[in-house]
């Protein structure tokens, strides 16, 4: 998506070889009318894919997977992140380690949100590692539900999240994919 | 509001005498259709207010803050309750005690994202004791900024937050207000 890897381009900053700051439009102060046109691209590339749920995780998914939901018209779930181990017998849950936060937490979806007729797109801000959506993807099996595919803002190439979910499978559809990011410029894949 | 009232009555549960379960369309499923709704009265409501920015906090005001947002054509910020490595080092930061999560946390913003010059709308979607809110009206303050308003889907009336507010000369629209929900009830303020 050319508009989005402009504004990556223009308004991201590299700290160090792989963090990437969006923060100014995507993942702390958010660029509503910007993420629509990112709405409307996952839309136009799932558009006859069924989807009757979109997924995503707390808290930086959360903004996207609305606005994206409105193309869809469908509801979001967003799957909660919570320290505890056992939480009640309704849910479905996973584990997730999070190398931005070096630590693992809990994610959990309450059982009566997704359901084995569901055809679930998760949509994430950032695919680096995969966690998150491997995570993601082992709570929509849980339920029994079919994982349609995952529609990622910021794909970072180098990183071996879209290799692990592409080769078991999974329709990964990222509107930028990074190749590379060091000493600060940014190359995209084509 | 009063299809939101009747939304709370037919698909929110009462546990106890003060916890209301709204998660089937308010903060872990989310009903982007009515958050359309939701953002079209804050918007009523504020119209004429010039807001510049909407602040949030996360997880669960963020995805009612972007799609009202989209209604005054504003970027959202929202606060971060955790330290993350990805973050700014110069924040404004506030301290909130949770009820609900029986614990103190911190929330911050970067001083990149609000300016003096701001014009801010508070969004979230519940205000109980009104300590989220006061921490966000602590980092508006430190910003220089100037709060507008304070825009919350259901209020529980019978806890001190809109009080609080209030009697510090925030405007405070809530678009319900609970004022009991004793024995599974729902009674709403007119």
């Amino acid at each position: 998506m050319q508009r989005l890897k402009e504004k990556i381009k223009k308004e991201g900053s590299v700290q160090g070889n792989n963090i990437l700051k969006v923060d100014n439009f995507l993942n702390h102060q958010v660029d509503v009318s910007f993420l629509n046109e990112i709405g409307r691209e996952f839309a136009r590339r799932f558009q006859d894919a069924g989807i009757s749920k979109i997924l995503t995780i707390e808290a930086s998914g959360i903004a996207v997977a609305a606005i994206t939901a409105q193309y869809f018209k469908v509801p979001v779930v967003f799957a909660k992140k919570t320290e505890s181990k056992n939480l009640d017998q309704n849910v479905y849950q996973s584990e997730v380690f999070s190398f931005t936060k070096d630590k693992t937490y809990q994610i959990m979806v309450s059982s009566k949100y997704l359901d084995k007729k569901e055809r679930i797109l998760i949509i994430d801000d950032f695919l680096a590692n995969g966690r998150a959506a491997l995570g993601l993807k082992e709570i929509v099996e849980q339920a029994g539900a079919d994982l349609v595919g995952i529609g990622i803002v910021i794909e970072k190439g180098f990183q071996p999240g879209g290799k692990i979910l592409r080769e078991a499978g999974i329709r990964v559809e990222s509107l930028a994919i990074i190749k590379t990011m060091s000493e600060g410029e940014i190359v995209f894949e084509e």
